[in-house]
């Protein structure tokens, strides 16, 4: 089901910057028992990057009843995601916004994907992409709707055995997955990528980074490099929709489902009920 | 009007991968007197695009009959402007393409903008843009619809007395207009910015190149900074719809129309009259 500025609607106007020039956001929320989970900290990274684009501040509570509205399709006591795209809307003349901006919202509701139970339990296979993350300041953290690299990354395999790919910047930093971002322990110290040049800060990156402060672990984001990931104690992937998946093997080389990893997903199924339809 | 795969139409499916990712190209062609200049040009880099996004290569044939079908609503002894689109289609799981792919194509005529004659004749006015060009080798040359940082860059000023914005990559080298390629001339050499990293290798770049090469004009691809700019003995913009705009003056530092950015806009005259409608 898709709502397209509050109407039920499977199209959208072609002359729309979302698709003439990717100009725009998106998230991805699950919806767990027809609730939004995490949704106070999706709205807030949406606001996030709309003021980082120029794009108006959307109204909360519009979006919030939209959700709601699409969610009375969701099953009962089961799992769904919902999408929600904001764009800077038609008009403008070329590249240059209009002087009004109307943004287009759509919200869309779709079945939960069927990620088997073994991906948060044994963990993952990934591989490292040959497609590199581009550098730009100005766009990065950002989860805009410019996403060839990762179509370009998501490309390059179709083995179903591999379920993430890994990607790097122009600089040979291990920057995070095709669709998720990365997390290694090396002697009992949690690290991600620093996301000031490139990647995507995802909602449970986050998420998962207060839990860690909350209960003294320290959580470091730095620059690292292939060598140090390979190197790690423990992996993990993470994702508003996958939660958490530990990484078993990166092209041969094992890793174990380690005690950190563990504790990470406890706590994070205790919060993610705390966090179910806060906002709405 | 817009044709959507064939069809008129304004609207297209909002689960199309341009809407959803920017995971298509663009052309946009000028229309004289109802004919498309420089068409066999503009296919050709669509080509180049589609191989490099792994895009099945486009129908060229369909392709020039839907152009010729809108061309027939545009002015007799008149200008136009038709934009082209081509994205992966819908379908696919997440940023992964389908396995069949069915591409979206978009063919729109729109009326060609009012630039003033001045523009090419006297020149323009331009300015240096804050948001930077990132650095993707991947990327770089495509005309694809990844676009945000055009659209960050051109929504840094309002001003209607500055005609184009100049943007520099994350390494201070110059690369290109907001809706532009840039040229500049110094002790009777022609210069312009060597596209491996960022910027899109437009088709009145190219065509431009292959004139002066015919006439014994050298050109030089290379990475340059604002200082060899601001000395530069001419400059001038170029776009397939603008044509070749001198530059009069960068932020208050004044240039001349000089004698070469003459010759050239006189070479592309002559071959733009032989490059209509060439493929058709």
């Amino acid at each position: 089901m898709y709502l397209v500025n509050g109407i039920a609607s499977t199209t959208i106007d072609v002359a729309d910057r979302g698709f003439q020039y990717g100009d725009g956001l998106f998230e991805t929320i699950e919806i767990f028992n027809r609730q939004a989970v995490f949704l106070e900290q999706h709205l807030q990274r949406l606001q996030t990057g709309c003021a980082r684009l120029y794009l108006p501040t959307p109204d909360t509570k519009l979006l919030v009843s939209e959700i709601n509205k699409v969610c009375t399709f969701a099953p009962v006591m089961g799992q769904a995601v919902v999408k929600l795209i904001l764009t800077r809307g038609a008009g403008g003349r070329g590249y240059r916004q209009p002087d009004i901006i109307e943004p287009t919202r759509v919200i869309s509701l779709h079945p939960f994907p069927d990620y088997p139970d073994s991906y948060p339990q044994q963990g993952v296979i990934a591989r490292f992409c040959h497609t590199r993350l581009g550098l730009n300041p100005a766009l990065a953290g950002i989860k805009h709707l410019n996403r060839l690299e990762q179509v370009l990354a998501r490309a390059e395999w179709s083995d179903p055995g591999i379920q993430e790919g890994i990607m790097l910047d122009m600089n040979d930093h291990v920057i995070e997955g095709t669709m998720s971002n990365i997390f290694y322990v090396k002697n009992n110290v949690l690290y991600t990528a620093q996301l000031t040049q490139s990647g995507v800060a995802g909602v449970m990156r986050q998420i998962i980074i207060g839990l860690c402060t909350q209960n003294k672990l320290a959580v470091i984001e730095h620059h690292y490099t292939k060598a140090d990931i390979l190197s790690a104690d423990e992996i993990f992937f993470s994702n508003s929709i996958m939660g958490i998946w530990p990484v078993r093997q990166i092209e041969g080389s094992p890793f174990s489902v380690g005690p950190i990893s563990r504790q990470i997903q406890q706590w994070l199924a205790r919060s993610k009920f705390a966090g179910v339809g806060v906002a709405a």
